[in-house]
């Protein structure tokens, strides 16, 4: 075998061991029972430890330097790429750092579910303290001397920078700020109120999971605390969630993580546990969930399909037609939690775990001042106040995890949705029939053939401009969302 | 830090791998989507090679050679015996011997489940001829020149031979046949029938759990085709099945496969990812989920509680009284499935399965041959003819999974469970009072506190003798099965 086989041997190898990494952490929010905590942290170090070893490994290092790049093919030459980065990561953290990051985090995780069930900010912070202080040792180690916080962005969105993306975010700020003001001024439309069962919404979740084009012999449907998307390849596990009062939670959770999971599992075979087999990153990831969710999921057409699919599903649940029921479910209102809110103010919700987090990291904020400080920006961002933990910085799984630089690839993906989607729209001319039958198939075949099918091949940015033709810009998703909400809301 | 010390470290990763390896186990039976299979050999062929490295790592012999074993207390000389015994294995099987086994039988077990459900033997025998080269393969590597079958049964039963086995199969054989000679002469109990809800089943089935002590906090309870138990420590999940004429096969496979998490949940946390910390062979595994399914589970005591909820989760059910109930669970009939066989034919199905494994791994028998020679031998023991493959030679998961050796260690357990209960009678003087009130927990607490808790500080032989204070003999055994069946079928 030459060099670069042998390299991507070894590269399989530690490919399927990834994959068994991100599958203990769905059984860990979906299946494990509750008293396994410490002996999963136990585990997941154990196979931390192992996966960085084979990373950082010396023999990766030397096929490395021993194969000359411009012998391969754009495919061989994309996977050193990948490979090549992973290795200068790793070669930079210490495996025992890697290890205790993996041993904390998976026991804080739980810390965080308790603190969070028992409103108790002050119980989970010794914890986060402890995870603080690993990612910014981490962070040290990896930013050769730049800012911490962009290094901890690199692990999502490769070539990012926080400079970059505060000039974006500042950017979209004004405009969104305006939009918001303006729409909390004009009438509202109906909320929804009522009881919809929870085995009910399960059953729809899974019909809109398909009508997405999930593939359900490649994974599976579970609820959670918090949904996510877990695995690539022939293994791609969603999760959502269920409330009795909201079912557009459990709806719309479904229809994001199977924009997550329809990216997976739209990879190329031939790119199996290969480094290439993989969603890009987290940005382009946020793309594909986004514009599954909102640019699709949310819109009039689509939405008069759904309205009959509650119907059939629910009975009549109070909205009268089709046309109040997009209104509904495009309703922008007060609300504490980022996951539930609507299109218009997401993006405050990252504006502001990203200040934070970025202070977190320079160290300029201190764990102990974390809940006064969002507590506070949240007031000037939202103009209330937080009633609960749960409501506030308790709310999201990321920072137990670790997952600091991840929050920003949220509004990224929704910058990159709002390019590919003006693409789409030309591409498939009679999207708006389509989809008010409730079928996908042209739009997320445009994705999957132009997106999805390539994985990691390219860039991030250049994933993006080699789907929608052109530079990402923030200005095709501010296009779409005021057109959309000035329609909606008929702003002058 | 100590050459010990340095080594029980080591071991400790290691431990927490091999916990990860049975936790995919559990979830390629219990939740993995269909399509993944190819993709989970590829998973558990990598962590197995990672496994098997760390076991067979250089590091580990020197760290054997260089510890004095003296100079460790009694645990630490135990943890050396465990640790000296998995290298010594790991260094005698080549690592692509084992990560292709590892692999194939990953694969072989879906094409199993596949044939079975269509009855196709033909199948399933070109992978396990597969798996039955490489299995002889690596017993050759093991054996030392000597029965590669004796090496099979030592992976599950240390110190155990074919010889010998064969030596207490054939004083077990003549009194089990005349013992089931007479029951079929004399009248049959009746049989159940009717229909028992599925989900009233698994609610029935997580109640007789906890009434046997199982631990919810540190497992849980999942339907699959074939009921097993996976994990050791804080993470032990049982699986069971259910159909919705034969409640018994849900309320035994719950209780054996309780029997079986009750040891490894029993072992002392002080064990905790230690070589010590798991069950000490199958053999001994077996003899709790035997002595929890039968001794107990099925004794006229117990039986009198069951029937009561029984009654409670399904309403009248067809079986008038508590002693009739008693007759019906120990009816012995004919059947051509090993799981739900009564405890006085079950070993005949074992030695059918012996012989035919060790004919296998000896080459005295061909798989194609297979079917043939179990329908042959089946209709030799049990009078007449094996009606299909599902309830012949595809019935069980084991040959799939490369687990040859595996089956004798069930009747061992039958022998082992005779010699643990003949004892706990006379430590539980009112045992059938307690078990009549369905209180399990002076038998289970007996079980922990004088064999469950020690996991391997012992050898399986030892690990008996220690409990019951006994050589062990299948006498106490037959004595019990002749007195019980004796009894209720009121032979002379």
């Amino acid at each position: 075998m030459s060099d670069f086989e042998d390299l991507m041997a070894f590269s399989h190898i530690t490919a399927a061991l990834g994959q068994i990494a991100g599958r203990l952490g769905w059984d860990q929010e979906a299946m494990m029972p509750r008293g396994a905590v410490e002996q999963r942290a136990e585990e997941m170090a154990a196979l931390e430890g192992v996966l960085h070893a084979r990373k950082a490994d010396a023999k990766v290092g030397e096929w490395l330097s021993s194969i000359d790049d411009a012998s391969l093919d754009g495919t061989g030459q994309a996977q050193m790429r990948l490979i090549r980065k992973d290795y200068v990561r790793s070669t930079k953290v210490p495996a025992d750092l890697a290890a205790e990051i993996a041993r904390v985090t998976s026991r804080s995780q739980g810390q965080w579910a308790q603190a969070r069930a028992d409103e108790d900010v002050k119980a989970f912070l010794p914890v986060l303290k402890e995870v603080v202080s690993l990612k910014r040792q981490e962070g040290q180690a990896l930013a050769d001397g730049g800012e911490v916080y962009d290094a901890m962005i690199g692990d999502y969105e490769p070539e990012m920078t926080a400079a970059e993306l505060s000039i974006m975010f500042n950017a979209l700020r004004p405009r969104l700020v305006d939009l918001r003001s303006k729409i909390l001024q004009s009438g509202s439309p109906k909320e929804l109120s009522g009881t919809f069962p929870e085995g009910v919404q399960m059953k729809l979740a899974r019909k809109l999971a398909r009508c997405f084009g999930y593939d359900m012999s490649h994974g599976r449907v579970d609820k959670v605390v918090h949904p996510f998307c877990s695995g690539s390849g022939l293994d791609v596990r969603i999760t959502t969630r269920t409330n009795e009062n909201d079912p557009f939670n459990c709806i719309y959770s479904t229809i994001h993580e199977v924009g997550h999971a329809a990216y997976e599992q739209g990879i190329s075979r031939d790119y199996l546990l290969t480094p290439i087999g993989q969603g890009v990153s987290m940005g382009v990831h946020e793309s594909q969930s986004r514009i599954y969710e909102n640019q699709l999921g949310r819109s009039r057409a689509f939405t008069s399909w759904l309205f009959d699919e509650m119907t059939r599903a629910f009975g009549a649940f109070g909205i009268s037609d089709a046309e109040s029921f997009y209104g509904t479910v495009n309703r922008v209102h007060n609300g504490y939690i980022r996951t539930e809110a609507d299109e218009v103010q997401y993006n405050l919700h990252i504006m502001l775990r990203f200040d934070l987090e970025r202070a977190l990291m320079d160290g300029n904020l201190q764990v102990k001042d974390l809940e006064t400080a969002w507590n506070d920006r949240f007031c000037q961002d939202f103009g209330y106040r937080v009633d609960k933990p749960s409501n506030g910085c308790l709310q999201d799984v990321h920072w137990s995890l670790g997952l600091f630089g991840y929050f920003p690839t949220y509004s990224l993906g929704n910058v990159y949705a709002g390019c590919l989607y003006e693409k789409m729209r030309v591409a498939v001319s009679d999207l708006d029939t389509q989809l008010s039958r409730g079928d996908t198939r042209a739009a997320t075949g445009w994705l999957r053939d132009n997106l999805q099918q390539h994985g990691s091949l390219r860039t991030p940015r250049e994933t993006i401009m080699h789907a929608s033709g052109a530079v990402p810009s923030s200005t095709p998703f501010l296009t779409y969302l005021e057109t959309k909400f000035s329609e909606l809301y008929r702003l002058t």
